[in-house]
């Protein structure tokens, strides 16, 4: 007799047992079960979860009204402010998708952007609008503009056919929302800054962000009602999910218009702030703040770290300045953070140089992140686990995006063999644990040795006097290419000549590593704070 | 133009960004990130989570020898040992299905499970022999019989072909499990302990038990590396999903195969417990225990209470004994706990008594139940949130069973209407928090006006010398039924009357809810130790 599998039969979905997985759900749970609790802290307005579920059931309603539905896009050009907070649910709650623009963008950046993305509708805030009001003049849609006129926006004039509040009051806020009717239906677009080539639209599904939302708060035990100050801008992959992870676990959204290092001290001591994310450079930031600034905050903070690999020495700093620091790396092709420094107590004990490399480390998987590997780009055969063999490295799992929007080509290579392909290049410790090295095109070719500019810098930031380091290539006759570094000293540091500097690497580091040449000069970054390496390429070329 | 929704084209599942949801990934995860990390201790036993994950991965290999995979089902009649844990990753590991066996169950019920479920092999405790050779004569199916040889078993004998560890000594250590092809693939089996009529074999994915694995975390607060005691039978709702939670927390099960008091405070002394689940009489006995015994313990504990509503009393004890409780509610079908009483900071300047009857109530939904609500059982339409109105108690979302193993009948019945009908009588109070009032079948109806029966007894629990309380109908020619009250004394306590006990309650009461009849004497429980009111009731008759 044939066996019949018992559990196939008559076990099958239905609404009581089955609802798809969307980050919406705990909007509504925060402000049922602590409609009192504070949601979010914006200068001197404070709203409670139950006064911003409102006004995210006002925002999704009035949207509606406009006719904004599954698969329509809403664009928002947005500071970290209530309204910005607000579309991470009053879009979606129409089954629209979220399209958040970097506000250091340039007009025709943006305009392709809400082009691409097919954006019917922008929210847009008052201070972005000299780009903006650009942008708009090159769009071919027409499309429906209302101004985010936040009080503390600086300068900056009205565009659209109305404010984000008078948009507000004509929305019901008692507005029946639907959950979508899958969760693998796109709930944002976000998309990357290439360095060449036109930008590319990560989407994200309800059922990814749902997952990095709690795992956001797994990953770093958050509990219950944390204060969260929003150092990173929330336009960064959805803030890396917080927004949703902030509803989940009914924290205090404390928002913060741009990175102001005395502002930051003042709402970390009034606020009670007990969590925040950011960028290398906002930490970097928060430890070379005057002693005056930083004796104003009295109690231990928790920071999650990501961006670009974390120099050991900040970290270092940020440990003797009572911050304790998570570090975490991701891309937005993987709904921001997907990989963890897991921290072991044994570590505890290491001299505070060893414990900073440790941590200086990307880590391991996120516990929602299926799988992660240092693998050969063609073959996709894992590296050596010897902390050495460099390797690509590889993602795969629930958060890892759903494609790029209109582009199957970049799609498909993308996920080519069944794996992301970050681009970043890394080595994998015996331990299990990943080390960015540096991105493929980053690499040094001198000689026939591969240089990691990543390592090169991170011993530049050992020197005294440095405050930034960058290294690139730079064309020789003889080797190839060889390192130069690009570096910005400290306010107070001493005078340092490029010997010195060329000195100290030359103790610290294999001599075909060490810079041939060292300029002193500001970095250029892009929008999301990273250095723009191709911008020193050009200029060590021309040296 | 017709719209064609840009999101629907070229953004598809793939390996690359879709993987089914499963707690076994959890698994692999703690070992290799803290392999050296204590996953359990049972008496002289200790195992890091890298030997666990290679003894789950051995009884896996091991199963999948004998032909086990995918639709098979594994019975375990087990205690809260190694083995149970095992069972629960290295099971489904194969693709089956993990029947666990209520270890107090009697000889004929035990059969029926296991001819029911189609259990193919059975790991059996040793202890538990007695009933098991029973059970196994009335099979009539051919069923291979593994024994859990346990140092810490008491008496009993082999009865199968092999011991657990010579079955596991026979395993691939490196054994290439899979995940399911699909998150709704069945992980578990668990019958309910019906009083009436033949156990309910309550079905759990993979996608449930991972939801509402990380949603106990969620719940708790649940900080990594927790110190996990299974006061818990891990036979009850596959100990509300723990086992799993615990992997993916990376916590420490310090496992208990008796509720031994005497050992339970030199475990939380021992091995520095910080958290423990169980049903109110576990907690009883905690806080009655001589205050000898109690001194052990110097620090702050956490518990989970739940399967009854708990006498405030007995919560607000559980506050002196510095023990800091989290008040759960569920069924088996809905995966252990899926409401919870959200505590709110405020609470705290209530008074000890207030507290308590706060802390008393359900509460609302686990972050990923999708709703819960009191409603008429016919009409589905929600009771007004006053309190008051008596209503049916209906869970819906993703911790919902898959439903009941091959009984479509009382499986739809269960679904009716889209929603999941417990059985469980409830207030909603208007703050949304749920209070139990009754099961259906125990509301006593004197002169028209429904007693609460539960209420009579948290009513009871505060009379100073009473230990244990169950109140039931009684039929009477006047008034139909009046409450019968079942009480039993705590050992020190000056010796009580009937009329004094009648006495108090009139003064504590309504006039018609106060018990006609009190009966000092033990009350009957059922394996999980719930009240047998229907033993009670045919005895109340009878006076």
């Amino acid at each position: 007799m044939a066996f019949t599998n018992p559990y196939s039969v008559g076990l099958d979905k239905n609404p009581a047992n089955y609802t798809p997985l969307s980050p919406l759900t705990f909007l509504e749970r925060a402000a049922s079960v602590y409609p009192k609790h504070t949601s979010l802290v914006h200068g001197n307005l404070r709203y409670t979860w139950a006064e911003t579920y409102e006004r995210c059931r006002r925002l999704a309603s009035a949207l509606h009204k406009r006719g904004i539905g599954e698969g329509d896009t809403v664009a928002i050009m947005g500071f970290n402010t209530p309204a910005m907070f607000e579309a991470h649910f009053g879009v979606p709650m129409t089954g629209a998708v979220l399209h958040s623009i970097n506000t250091r963008l340039d007009a025709p950046t943006i305009a392709f952007m809400l082009q691409h993305g097919e954006a019917k509708i922008l929210l847009t805030d008052r201070e972005a609008s000299p780009a903006i009001s650009q942008a708009l003049k090159m769009l071919e849609q027409t499309i429906t503009v209302i101004d985010i006129d936040d009080e503390l926006a600086v300068g900056g004039e009205l565009l659209g056919e109305a404010t984000y509040e008078a948009f507000l009051a004509d929305g019901d806020p008692a507005f029946a929302w639907q959950l979508p009717q899958d969760e693998w239906q796109a709930i944002s677009l976000n998309y990357t800054s290439g360095t060449t080539g036109n930008p590319k639209g990560v989407v994200y599904h309800h059922r990814g962000a749902y997952l990095n939302a709690v795992n956001n708060a797994l990953a770093w035990s958050l509990p219950k009602h944390p204060v969260y100050l929003w150092t990173l801008p929330m336009f960064h992959c959805n803030g890396w999910c917080f927004p949703w992870t902030l509803a989940a676990v009914v924290g205090t959204n404390v928002c913060l218009r741009r990175v102001d290092v005395n502002l930051i001290y003042d709402l970390i001591a009034d606020e009670k702030v007990s969590h925040y994310c950011g960028a290398p450079t906002v930490h970097n930031m928060l430890v070379n703040a005057p002693a005056e600034v930083r004796a104003k905050k009295q109690h231990l903070v928790k920071g999650m770290i990501a961006a670009a690999p974390p120099p050991a020495a900040v970290l270092a700093a940020m440990e003797q300045n009572q911050f304790d620091i998570t570090h975490v790396y991701g891309l937005t092709e993987t709904y921001g953070p997907a990989v963890l420094c897991e921290w072991h107590d044994e570590w505890n004990e290491l001299s505070l140089d060893e414990r900073a490399r440790m941590k200086a480390r990307q880590g391991v998987r996120y516990h929602m992140l299926e799988a992660l590997m240092v693998a050969d780009p063609e073959t996709l055969i894992p590296v050596p686990a010897d902390g050495e063999t460099l390797g690509e490295v590889f993602f795969r799992g629930n958060i890892v995006m759903m494609g790029y929007l209109k582009n199957e080509k970049a799609t498909n290579e993308a996920f080519a063999g069944g794996w992301f392909h970050s681009g970043d290049l890394g080595v994998m410790h015996p331990d299990g644990y990943l080390e960015l090295k540096d991105r493929s095109k980053d690499i040094i070719i001198s000689g026939g040795e591969n240089i990691s500019t990543i390592e090169v810098e991170n011993i530049l930031y050992r020197h005294p006097a440095v405050l930034e380091a960058a290294v690139v290539a730079r064309p020789d006759a003889m080797w190839g290419e060889t390192p130069c570094a690009f570096v910005t000293l400290r306010a107070d540091a001493p005078p340092v000549s490029e010997a010195d500097i060329i000195e100290f690497c030359r103790n610290n580091m294999a001599r075909f590593k060490v810079p041939k040449k060292v300029i002193f000069a500001p970095l250029p970054k892009t929008s999301t704070g990273k250095v723009q390496k191709f911008l020193l390429r050009e200029q060590a070329k021309q040296l």
